[in-house]
């Protein structure tokens, strides 16, 4: 099978795009621990979780038996608008490197959103108006999940609230116009018009923001407001079922062609993407077919898989959303100005932490500027100018590809480029001219974000 | 055959890559007249063009005759990092609008240089390469040439030096960071660096500059280093000819399923895009073997085909270009600083504006605030944020399928989508502020571009 010759881009057919979404907690042994109700510690109920979330989504979100759910029609209308995205196979580095390894990538840079978000966006959206609602309400960081999500609500005609960290308003002006292209309205948060963004610049003037503070004034406008629910990104279980879509394409377009990864890499900040793209693989591990390796990648700045604590923390650092069980570093972590780009989240989706407990994956954490010396590495060979974000895996595939070309294995190592970085010039910027630096966070400034998170039984850090 | 169910995207394979550029001018009864030298008012020959240009870009610019160009193997290779690419059927649009029109594009914008520039950079780049040269020089008005020359350079390990029009320089420093990304060196126009900078500049402190500028300053440096040539992105019979890519891979798509367009639009600015899109469409029409509408549409500021001369003029703005037989606003025209984004060069490809002197095409020209809600409307159904550049296109599709509407005419219409907007939300952002403009130079001002343009026999203007 792999002597048929492979392209450079591997296109399924519309007619091959998945018509389900594939729920890996189907064949997970230890399921992710339920949500929590902050104030009574026990597990939050489906009409709880319905004062924030779409009913629709609710469901997809407490289903932890269906293996297969069904994708509307609508929404594969939209998805055919983007998908199937290729798969490519990255001839020109792995020349580049000189190794044996076979190298593959799942770009889903292909959309005005540059990246992986818009598969979520769209189904949340759908939902929300399937249920009648007048609009949904988000934070986003880097941008890419407020565009994604204003793209949706723009082709649905939903209103669409953004909160987008303050420092991430300044200085990506952009992006803000690009959502206000699709006719969503755009505030810097923390802000004055919410409570807790009140609460917040009370406590911490001058701060920058960060996508806690952002997630809790976006949830209390949701909540108080009719017609409204709020919208989430990544982390929750709903958004790697979405993003499952990824993967789904990418083991089909590799099937076609005989070819089985040895090592699949992602990278990881609430793990929406790295959860989507491993899903199917992580399947057939789970269920005893086949073996993969997988490896999360996150920033040496905000480590949550590699340093954190296992524990129930709170999604916002307003502490207003349920408490999820996961690797979080605390949601009163705010990473270090000095760390460009996405995967500043403390905490990490509750599928991936509980995979990567029971020992299913590795992780690994890398410093930005090696992350930006793979990005423009892989650039100037591949052309495609990647986000910050996917840089990350860009970095460890490289490193597993240099291993491969000093031990002479031909392995093959599937990574997900998540997106373009068209928007992050001003990090790149920075890098060209040698003026970006690294930082690790001391123990200290880790123990830090812990700080007001409650300990209860069952809640052991 | 219009009854198999048409995809909203075809892709050909890979293997359907074009293996040969198409030359119109091979089905031309009139020929585009020659470059002149300026001295002498003679047709250049080969050797005065190549202390300008790469030796094999030369021969491509003089050949006349021969109609299919064989692709080389490794720009072929390059080709497949980003084509084939897609040829998109606007159902959302289409339903949007409520049009029995049948609205088709050709993306060229996915790739980092966010356009169609990319296929003439790599070929101009890698006959550099074969030729021994250390480098190129160019010019960049919005700054997608430049970014696309870079991709190739960097790609081939060639030297690149930018000459970018100040204004885009200060507006648009990302596009600046992504050609530094790549390797490339960029220099704001007009600078101190060159004698015709210094000359500009004096002439005419506080300019903002121009593409002519950059133009000048480009071929002196390129004449004056030794191992160095110019390139450039537009205008040349060699750059029509390596974007006939565009217009192959349409007509083999829409062959494939059997659909004929009635209507082929493309924006105009030096003539590239529009050119490569309409050539294969073209030669039959020359041929006598089907009919189709042409329309090349231009900024109301910029009208060199609507309200310029056919004459020859200088490519550049410093007059030390050969004399170009071409639609033109003179050399000495700069568009009012209020018109956003590219389409703002004086001139037009010297095939285009012989076939549009012929006859063969129609064209007109459209005003930046209705070409941006064009952009806005495309954008939130198609997903696709579109270049203002690219926009101006879609104004004139949208307006055809809105004609179709009334007279209920099932017309199928083809445009070309050059690029993405990323870059451009400074423009978007004024007219998201409602603070956009539109310009429309008066009699005065434009007979003041023909300053100094010299006359003699044949130059009737």
């Amino acid at each position: 099978m792999e002597n048929r010759e492979i392209p450079y881009k591997i296109y399924l057919s519309e007619k091959e795009l998945p018509d389900s979404w594939y729920n890996v907690r189907a064949d997970m042994k230890v399921k992710p621990a339920p949500l929590l109700n902050p104030g009574t510690h026990r597990p939050m109920t489906a009409q709880e979780l319905s004062q924030v979330f779409c009913e629709d989504l609710v469901a997809q979100e407490l289903d932890n038996e269906t293996r297969y759910i069904r994708i509307p029609g609508e929404i594969r209308d939209f998805y055919k608008m983007y998908r199937p995205s290729p798969l490519v196979r990255a001839y020109c580095l792995e020349k580049k490197l000189g190794t044996p390894a076979k190298i593959y990538y799942k770009f889903e840079g292909n959309n005005t959103s540059g990246s992986h978000k818009l598969n979520s966006a769209i189904a949340q959206a759908y939902y929300a108006k399937k249920q009648g609602l007048k609009g949904v309400t988000t934070e986003t960081g880097a941008g890419q999940w407020g565009t994604a999500l204003s793209m949706a609500c723009a082709y649905l005609g939903l209103d669409c609230k953004v909160f987008m960290v303050k420092c991430s308003y300044e200085q990506k002006p952009f992006r803000r116009e690009v959502m206000r292209t699709y006719g969503a309205s755009v505030t810097p948060s923390p802000s004055e018009t919410t409570e807790i963004g009140r609460r917040i610049l009370q406590e911490h003037p001058g701060t920058t923001g960060s996508l806690g503070c952002a997630i809790s004034e976006a949830v209390e406008v949701a909540t108080h407001t009719d017609g409204y629910r709020y919208v989430l990104g990544s982390v929750l279980n709903q958004v790697l079922l979405h993003q499952s879509v990824i993967g789904l394409e990418a083991k089909k377009a590799m099937d076609l062609y005989g070819v089985k990864p040895d090592i699949i890499i992602g990278c990881a900040g609430g793990g929406s993407n790295l959860g989507g793209l491993i899903s199917p693989f992580m399947g057939e591990k789970l269920r005893g077919e086949q073996d993969y390796r997988f490896i999360a990648v996150e920033p040496a700045s905000c480590p949550s898989l590699t340093r954190g604590k296992f524990a129930y923390d709170f999604c916002d650092t307003g502490m207003v959303t349920p408490l999820q069980k996961m690797y979080t570093l605390g949601s009163s972590f705010i990473p270090s100005a000095n760390h460009a780009g996405g995967l500043r989240y403390h905490g990490m989706s509750s599928i991936v932490s509980q995979l990567y407990h029971d020992g299913y994956m590795e992780a690994v954490s890398v410093e930005q500027t090696s992350v930006f010396a793979a990005a423009e590495e892989f650039a100037r060979v591949e052309g495609i100018l990647p986000a910050p974000e996917s840089s990350h895996a860009i970095r460890v595939a490289i490193d597993e590809a240099l291993k491969c070309r000093e031990t002479g294995e031909e392995k093959t190592i599937l990574f997900g480029l998540t997106g373009t970085g068209y928007f992050d010039m001003v990090a790149y910027e920075k890098y060209n001219n040698g003026e970006m630096s690294d930082h690790i966070p001391t123990d200290a400034e880790l123990a830090a974000g812990f700080a007001g998170i409650p300990r209860f039984e069952g809640n052991e850090f």
